[in-house]
């Protein structure tokens, strides 16, 4: 693995939530453990705060929020002097000649520009540093955050924005579903094992399920979620990246676009879905009021900033398939939703009942569940015989509980990715040509859903969503997991 | 599950060993759990006590010991009220008829023979318990004991002695490692379930390893043991039989000739052995003085009863191998022996490696561990990656642990087996015709061995036994479990 050399790591967006919560908090976890080299530094920018005291003071006061138990005083404090604020408009190209500055003190490392902005921003930023000499620049790295667009004309737009000023190598398109410890362990248990790999298709498996649920609802976000939905915010990029990983052919090496080939061959291969299909393979849904852990809360459409009669969806279930020899008759469920009974993100690998039962009935079909939240563990459900004179079966389950089995913190994605691109390895990002794939197999839902007079389907906040995501299932004899 | 009626349960032998230390503590554990009608008697025949007192003061001293903490006053009272000495000579037919009158005051429940003696006895008990007219009965069956006979015209001729009186329905031969939980989840795992069973065959397994080891030596068995050695003593009934399981095809029911079908055809397709072969793929070895646990103790030749320079094996190591499209190429090894390192008996299937590693170096084959001592466990060995930024690989396991798994007490062989017989289940229980083939498989072994001038190996007691035994694996680039 290459070691990491001295980097500047830029935050656009410095004073924004996506950097207080989660980037400040992920360096300063890989600070602790003394993977970042004592030169690296932290430049953030922003404009609401005017100064670096005034920056920092804001940053300590919510990094002791969002680090908990894990923040140290004395740590803190070596980590805040690794960190610079610089006033900057991103809007403003004359501004960025301070940035240039201010990096140029520094010649020969690594630089990241991580642009945890509107995706409107992106092109000016790109083209603005590009102006002052910082675009292609030997190991400089620009970072995209979520949404990139909001259907394939406007995320080829930014793509092409930004590729006129940096190189697709250059460009380091964040999921950070892909950089959770089961996910990269999922590829691990496929590949550095024979036990699952040879029962991977579909000879073996019924089906497969990708759950992400959240509990919350809109919270202050109504504004951009509203124009958003569930379809753009978590199934183009986070659902259908899990299944990629899932789905995706042996690669012949884990070089970045080895693996991304075959991500993007899956993505190729799903089954395009016609207007009809629309209809009977997707279901949309929008929460009503209900109650949360016993404790009641508004519906969507009561929720601040939400417009009266909005039809932006909160729940998506789907029916993917997937058209290749490997998978072919495979059914993958891709579920999301917000104010939903629980919160959890999990892959469910359904094997196929034994084609014989010595045992009749009373045995249940194998099944792997790799969960991501809330605890990371994988757990492969078997059947075993119950001790005593009786031949009576049972299912059990064989864990790997991540904490329990390793005795050490498993980092959190941010921490993981952000530690990739500083070192340059681009393998957990995602890739133009992926991202085209992606979004052009879920735009014949956009479309069905705007000509469509029927909105999305009411549910009660705190159920598992509309009796029709269920329905999806059960009409190909399944049941979601948590239903089964 | 067919009910237990009453029963009578008439245990030749009942003064020696395998009563006192085995089969009373295994009733009294049936009696605890409920398991046994009321009406159920146990019948102890033998000469060396005079009278019932007498036998159950014995057996009462004794229990206590074996039944460590799970001896209890109340419980023993009430068991023992069950059970009846007879004194009786197995040798003089004359003496039968009191047997007869006994068993004939009670009609229509079934009769258990259990002939807890030596084998040269079979023939005359059978024949005197016809005369009497106890044999052909309906609801009557006969437990045979290891050892029936030390070659293949022996065991006929015991065999074709106890046929002339009781059908081969009625026959039951033990072993008790076929009532031993792990090997019948064995047999659950692989049919119960679809994630071992496309694996179970040579594309996936490379070698298959059972290891049954004792630390104690001959003992007081000296006698016994100098004429039998361990290819009779351990191979040629229990690791055979164990290796029958692991090997069979998917039988089409549970049904007791469904299953032994299928274990004949695997003693059948064992490739016979040439002398030459005997020579390259039997180790026998000898144990001299050295340590079991740190403390010192004598070899074979100095034991109490062994004639000077026997050359009776203390160890066997083999491999065999299997003549099928699911088995071809690959070992079967085989190892059993007395003052070894340690006291264990395990089933690992040693899976191949991937057949591509994209991790590079340091990924171990997959393995499935079933122990059976010194505890009862399902161990899966995978590669994960460890939680961090690197991709490191490490092997962990998946764990089935009986005790932990169900919280229920896990009955011994002896128990459910003794249950099976008065229930009339002989599923797993020995038939005639395994018995053959596998008599015949290692008679090669034993002719080979007579018309040796070489002795076996010596190996020191505490250690893992002849180096040869290591040296059988490496020519195959394999090593035993332990050592790896």
């Amino acid at each position: 693995m290459t070691p990491i050399d001295a980097f500047d790591m830029v935050l656009f967006g410095g004073t924004g939530d996506l950097v207080m919560r989660k980037l400040l908090p992920a360096l300063y976890h890989q600070h602790r453990d003394g993977n970042l080299p004592k030169s690296g530094r932290i430049i953030c920018l922003g404009r609401s705060v005017p100064d670096n005291a005034a920056y920092l003071d804001k940053a300590h006061g919510l990094a002791k929020g969002y680090l908990g138990k894990d923040y140290e005083e004395e740590v803190w404090a070596a980590f805040a002097s690794r960190v610079e604020y610089l006033k900057l408009d991103a809007n403003d190209p004359a501004e960025y000649s301070k940035l240039a500055d201010k990096l140029n003190e520094q010649q020969g490392r690594s630089r990241v520009f991580y642009l945890s902005t509107a995706p409107d921003l992106f092109a000016r930023i790109c083209k603005a540093l590009s102006d002052v000499g910082l675009a292609r620049v030997p190991n400089t790295r620009v970072v995209l955050e979520k949404p990139l667009g909001h259907d394939l004309d406007s995320s080829n737009e930014i793509n092409d924005a930004v590729a006129e000023y940096f190189d697709e190598q250059q460009i380091y398109r964040i999921d950070h579903y892909l950089g959770k410890e089961p996910v990269l362990n999922l590829i691990a248990l496929r590949f550095a094992n024979t036990l699952l790999e040879p029962l991977w298709r579909r000879e073996w498996i019924r089906d497969v399920q990708i759950t992400v649920t959240e509990q919350v609802g809109v919270e202050t976000r109504a504004d951009f979620y509203d124009k958003t939905g569930a379809l753009r915010d978590m199934i183009q990029n986070h659902l259908l990246q899990l299944l990629t990983i899932v789905a995706m052919e042996p690669p012949a090496s884990i070089d970045a676009d080895a693996v991304r080939d075959e991500k993007l061959k899956v993505l190729r291969a799903l089954k395009p879905l016609t207007q009809e299909d629309v209809h009977t393979k997707v279901v949309r849904g929008q929460y009503r009021a209900g109650a949360i852990n016993g404790k009641p809360v508004p519906g969507y459409q009561e929720e601040p900033g939400v417009p009266a009669g909005s039809k932006a969806e909160t729940f998506v279930a789907l029916k993917a398939e997937i058209q290749t020899w490997r998978w072919a008759g495979v059914p993958f469920f891709l579920r999301t939703g917000k104010r939903l009974q629980e919160r959890m993100a999990e892959i469910v690998i359904n094997f196929r009942e034994a084609p014989h039962s010595i045992y009749g009935r009373g045995t249940s079909p194998n099944r792997l569940v790799i969960q991501l939240q809330p605890d990371e563990s994988v757990r492969l459900y078997l059947m075993a015989k119950e001790p005593g004179n009786q031949v009576r079966l049972r299912p059990v389950h064989l864990d790997m509980d991540f904490k329990e089995t390793f005795k050490t913190r498993s980092p959190e994605a941010y921490e993981r990715l952000l530690m990739d691109v500083i070192r340059g390895d681009i393998s957990l990002f995602v890739r133009r040509d992926e991202q085209r794939a992606a979004w052009r197999w879920v735009e014949p839902i956009l479309d069905s859903w705007e000509n469509s007079a029927e909105g999305p389907k009411p549910y009660t906040a705190g159920t598992w969503g509309p009796a029709a995501s269920s329905a999806l299932l059960s009409r190909d004899g399944l049941s979601w997991h948590e239903e089964s």
